[in-house]
């Protein structure tokens, strides 16, 4: 498995690597989340590059940036008993060299709403580093977490308008036995935060049960979720949602793919989940 | 010549053409200065796609969209005789379908001073729509006048910060007899403006000459180069200016890559044009 730091590095290294060809982004801190993205790229595809960039620009200024779990050995070793070919690490002059000045926005659904309202530049952030991690790669799929549903549909919104030639492919959440999302920020959890922390996912299969017992009125569901959240001292709910997995607008007649989306709090720490109505929750 | 209007079919054509492969992006009322890309392109290529597309995203509300010359078929019969292979055409619902809401925005030099200032929006139309271009063709190369010189420096900033894997060239500017660049506006002009329009040449010629007698204040030589817009009664000068060929900032110590530069509007039409201080002017 060869790491790479450079562009051009990579670029002449991916020319010599058969296809097709998966790309897993990723901001390293590795857990199983990342690793069912590598399965079903090493599944699908004769080659897959992962890429490991903690990228600046998608944090806020008040966010975690300086203290996000950084794991680049143990990384390493994941992606190669993972059989990843090749692993891109680029350190931030070679993303962001001197003279940088083009963004790639979407002013518009799905990036409205919810992590959009609360992250102001958190998706710009992210649509730039992704077009530009699959224009260096150049791969014929690219692999990103369900857990991150908003994000996914930015990413799937950039690669439509601006003809990027690739497939994305979105992964089902990887959870905890107790339900939990995996998420690099788990972590940041003391152990009755952790405790707490099964909330997120309780609100969401409150919502899936609702909805599998016949309820349609989404003001119903959404109280429903709040008031797992209310039940839970050490949780700050900052939203629970209802809405369309393509756009992000809100919900208005639920459907088997209508997204059901919290975020809150726990402690200093931030968590978001999601699962569609419809959906099995593992 | 095959002439396409889906991005679909456009693919198909483009995977069987063989490469190198070179675009020349165009929208349309093609002349000289078009005819100058396509040869630069033929030469250095083994295929050459053609692209004619009127993008609204680059003009302002109050600019020259609707009345825009549209001239297809005398534009496809000029690229035939060019020896283009195919002939990209799309519509507007096929470049801005329903739910488009991504763009490329230049957020610094050299998308800034000058034509962004006069035409607020226009860098990320421009930006956005040569993207899309690149992506949707996939071109080795991709051919742009020099006329347009800070278009093309924006173009090859987008190219290198988003890693799009495509080698930009600028082709000379092609000028009227009498030294006026050819422009797709130029039509607009009627006889006496288009007499009076052979001012933009002049002050730029004026430029070189003083740079060339030894002239490196850019002060002295930017009061040359206004003295010829009080001369001409029928043209009111926009700006003129000394930039950095690359950033388009103020030129502080001149060389022979140094931009001068102008605009003005000559009754209800717009003009640029350029010349590098060190360069020949035809």
């Amino acid at each position: 498995m060869q790491v790479l730091h450079s562009v051009n590095e990579l670029r002449a290294a991916v020319a010599r690597l058969p296809r097709p060809l998966g790309l897993v982004p990723t901001m390293g801190a590795l857990h199983a989340g990342h690793m069912a993205l590598m399965t079903a790229s090493t599944a699908d595809n004769r080659s897959t590059v992962a890429s490991i960039y903690v990228n600046p620009s998608q944090f806020g200024p008040r966010e975690d940036l300086s203290r996000y779990p950084r794991t680049l050995e143990a990384d390493l070793a994941k992606l190669e008993a993972a059989a990843a070919d090749l692993v891109f690490a680029p350190e931030t002059p070679e993303m962001y060299p001197p003279g940088f000045v083009s963004w790639v926005s979407v002013e518009g659904p799905p990036a409205e709403r919810l992590e959009a309202e609360r992250r102001p530049g958190h998706f710009r952030g992210v649509a730039t580093i992704v077009a530009k991690l699959l224009l260096q790669v150049g791969p014929d799929v690219a692999y990103f977490g369900q857990k991150d549903a908003q994000q996914l549909a930015v990413v799937r919104r950039v690669v439509t308008d601006l003809n990027i030639p690739v497939r994305i492919v979105g992964v089902p959440t990887v959870r905890e036995p107790d339900g939990l999302a995996l998420s690099s920020r788990n972590v940041y959890l003391s152990p009755a935060e952790r405790r707490a922390a099964t909330v997120l996912s309780r609100a969401l299969r409150t919502a899936q049960a609702r909805y599998a017992a016949g309820e349609r009125d989404p003001e119903a569901i959404l109280q429903s979720m709040a008031a797992e959240f209310r039940a839970e001292p050490l949780a700050d709910l900052d939203y629970a949602d209802l809405a369309d997995p393509d756009t992000f607008q809100p919900a208005v007649q639920l459907d088997d793919r209508t997204l059901a989306l919290v975020a809150c709090r726990i402690g200093a720490t931030r968590l978001i989940d999601n699962t569609a109505l419809g959906g099995t929750h593992s």
